[in-house]
């Protein structure tokens, strides 16, 4: 098989990015310091992910076939990489050392032909495959453990297929392999002077077929935030053959099928290969804000205010006193607003003018001013809150070693419910770490998305964990904080995506009898059952 | 079986709204001056659409069970009502008074339940049934022809369905019966200060439930106009069971079953009884401009231009030089753009003003000006074209009889193909009437909605028929028309939806292996193939 360099930059198979990226020891001092300070969460181990050396791995039990063979390969480091996403479970499995069920194969098509050589070789050899962007998933969507029904795992890593193939500067709109990594296609963009502008918080490392496989939102609270949204056409090679939709601005031609075979797929239907995707002119008009409120519905009814405005903010987001204090940028006594806009076309004031009206009519008091205040994102606790939210994601590196449960949930409610819900649910959590963990722990929320008609709260958790008994206690508090999500009417995830984490939940919440529908898809497209089972079809 | 009396206002059957309704003596004359003057378009005939009287229907084949006895009827007008909507062979048919396929029995469902019997009971005789809303499909969606496999057929109307069930004035969303009439539902609204805001151009005469079955488009142009962003949850009620889906404001939790068993489905595969849609404050603050361009084209990037601005207005629309001549509100020298900006919570100037530099950059001129001019909507071009507009269905019961085709049909295709799809779409159909009917006819154009990455252009003829040949001349330049949109890269429908007239190109437009997935979904929820046959799947 061939030997496959990757990039120059070595990834971390332990955590989130790149080897030489994450927490230095002064952050890393600064972190544990919060939770020990601020909520009683200590360190109860020191420990160490395993080396790449001591990892020890199944024999793997498949073989390419000549036509694949430059593209697949059974390399440690690859079968170790590809064997888990990002999510708690992924981490504490990786600190445990648990690879057993790491794919046999990691491959790496460059073309349609190479996807459906694939699909054919694991109907026959009755292997499992794993369809792979950037292996982000914090829900086990790429977790190759499936069970001992298949006779090996390739996972299918569309790191290959990663250019912008066309660029329509007249629509706004481009054609881009599945496979490009948020920052590449970025890049491929900038010389026409457009943007995507799609930046979920894991666009270093998640790709566009990831993103459109995963319904995924991006860091803009409102209006075309959604991948959904920003999908013109797509294609989805399927084992039973491509689905290749026509690219339209609009269509009201029976069902969409792009709603249905490509967006909220996860894999189990097709490996998405390339889309026609609309972008926007690069913003040059920016205007940011950030308010103070004391008490968090207060804050709540001012998003709802500016949401229900018309304005369309890039962003109107809140973060509550504990999310800031975890993270750094606040003492737990306010609540913070951030309000931005931004536009290619137009300054943005009359917008901002409004918006601000808005936050001031519910109690907001300014943090952080944004006229004639180019750097407002820089500034206060909205510059705080900004470093942290980028720094996020390398902090489960650090804190499965310390034995600390850290893990985030997200779901979406209708306004008129929403502060039940979010008592409900930060109850539920609470009680759940208190009962598995002995300690109060820290729950916290924030906005990932505003809507007209409901918030999409994001939760934190944190927690002193049992070095004996992690996954278990994880595994409890997941449950509680799931079922109470399907109980308060709540969705089990807004753009996080089911995976396998979700899936009992997911098949609680969506309808059974549209359940069906999409066995009877996943029969059509891929009737031997190959493709990333245990997802969206249980 | 029941003596059912529907509203004291008496509908047509053979054109459209009520009896009481339609052009005068003096708006008839106008409309035929129009055709001759300007077109050398002349009636062919003389004739009138036949009494009630003199339609001869065939023998009732069908006995409503005793459960359904009481919202049953094989009354006469009903069925002849019910035997078609509002396209243009659905009225050629009617003049010729073709009654033959005629439903056998005409159904008022009160409750879901109901729904369910009808379904048994179709199945069971191997009956078809026909979803009906308010009848206004122009594209055969109604029509109850469905060949010879039937041994009856059942027209399901849902005016009974009708009401608001609940208002959430905290999210603005509303729970909404599928047979309520877009006036009878805003009437139910207005007294909370919310509207659903979605008018369409049978506004008067559809109903939500036919709205989302057709994936129906609203009157404004950009943004929240398609019913499928304004749907939070569906109740769709199927030969197999029932689909609710949860309410949410968003989710990412797999692919979204609204989207495919709801929206687009019409009639095909359940009946949606109810649904929660979100509501929009009443607008208060409004301002309306409309601007003459001398070349189609540069009207065409100006609303390029105020799409892609990020500026969401009410309407950014052009007509072209025919479109307004065929109307009497041009005199064919000139193309018309209207832009308007509505909001329930700010003043719009600053959106207008930019609005403005966009269509002047173009090269359009002032028609009207829309600074301190509230009633700008009705004067000049702007205000001939939308009496023009409000007038427009009843233009075909006047045209039939005088032996004058007239159609519309509408598309979207993105900017950069947009210029030569236009010629190319404009011409077929000019050819096409010139070797079916000998004459030139007029073939005209207006943009419905326009979206950042394309508009959705809205095509209409007009020609002198051949009184004893009408219907196979629409049918020849139907299809020269349709296979020029498919082969051009056009959609079939933007909003009109599919129906039975469009089917056969929806077929080539659809990915093939997507049509076998709704063919199985079809299965899946109608097994014994009662519903609507012949729409959606063949």
């Amino acid at each position: 098989m061939a030997d496959i360099k990757k990039a120059d930059r070595k990834l971390k198979y332990w955590g989130w990015g790149y080897e030489d990226a994450g927490l230095d020891g002064d952050q890393t001092k600064a972190l544990l310091a919060t939770f020990a300070d601020g909520f009683g969460i200590n360190p109860s181990r020191d420990g160490a992910f395993p080396t790449l050396d001591a990892i020890e791995l199944p024999k793997c039990r498949l073989e390419a076939p000549a036509s694949l063979e430059d593209v697949c390969t059974d390399d440690k480091f690859e079968r170790v990489y590809h064997a888990f996403g990002q999510s708690q479970p992924d981490s504490l499995r990786t600190y445990a050392g648990d690879f057993d069920h790491a794919p046999d194969i990691v491959a790496f098509p460059e073309t349609e032909r190479h996807i459906a050589e694939i699909y054919e070789w694991a109907g026959k050899t009755n292997a499992a495959v794993i369809p792979w962007g950037a292996g982000s998933s914090v829900v086990g969507g790429v977790t190759s453990d499936v069970g001992s029904k298949y006779n090996g795992v390739i996972s299918v890593d569309m790191g290959r297929m990663n250019k912008v193939l066309e660029v329509d500067e007249v629509s706004r709109a481009a054609r881009i392999q599945g496979g490009a990594l948020g920052p590449d296609l970025e890049a491929q963009l900038k010389p026409h002077g457009l943007t995507l502008r799609h930046f979920p918080q894991s666009f270093q490392h998640s790709t566009f077929g990831g993103w459109i496989a995963t319904r995924s939102g991006g860091h803009f609270a409102t209006l075309y935030t959604h991948i959904d949204d920003l999908v013109e056409a797509t294609t989805t090679v399927t084992p039973a053959g491509d689905i290749v939709s026509r690219r339209l601005p609009g269509s009201g031609a029976g069902p969409s099928p792009d709603r249905f075979v490509a967006l909220g797929s996860e894999g189990a239907l097709g490996i998405i290969t390339e889309g026609w995707a609309r972008l926007q002119g690069r913003p040059t008009y920016k205007a940011t804000a950030g308010y103070r409120f004391t008490d968090f519905f207060d804050a709540a009814r001012a998003v709802r205010a500016v949401s229900q405005a018309g304005l369309y903010p890039a962003n109107v987001r809140i973060v509550d006193g504990t999310e800031l204090q975890v993270n750094g940028a606040g003492d737990g006594s306010f609540t913070l607003m951030v309000v931005s806009f931004e536009s290619a076309d137009h300054p943005v004031d009359a917008w901002m003018e409004r918006a601000e009206e808005c936050c001031l009519d519910h109690g907001g008091t300014v943090d952080v001013p944004w006229r004639d205040n180019p750097d407002a994102h820089l500034q206060g606790a909205v510059g705080a809150w900004r470093t942290a939210f980028i720094r996020m994601p390398y902090n489960r590196e650090q804190l499965t070693p310390r034995g600390i449960i850290s893990d985030t949930f997200e779901t979406a409610i209708t306004w008129d419910r929403f502060e039940e819900f979010y008592g409900a649910i930060k109850d539920a959590t609470q009680s759940a770490i208190r009962d598995v963990t002995g300690h109060d722990g820290a729950v916290s929320c924030r906005f990932s998305h505003a809507y007209p008609d409901g918030p999409a709260p994001y939760f934190a958790f944190h927690a002193p964990g049992d070095p004996q008994n992690m996954l278990a206690q994880w595994q409890e508090l997941k449950t509680r904080a799931s079922d109470a999500l399907i109980k308060h009417g709540g969705t089990i995830t807004h753009h996080h995506a089911v995976g396998r984490d979700h899936q009992k939940w997911y098949e609680q919440q969506r309808p059974a009898l549209f359940g069906d529908v999409i066995g009877d898809a996943k029969k059509r497209l891929d009737p031997k059952g190959v493709l990333n089972p245990g997802v969206i079809v249980g």
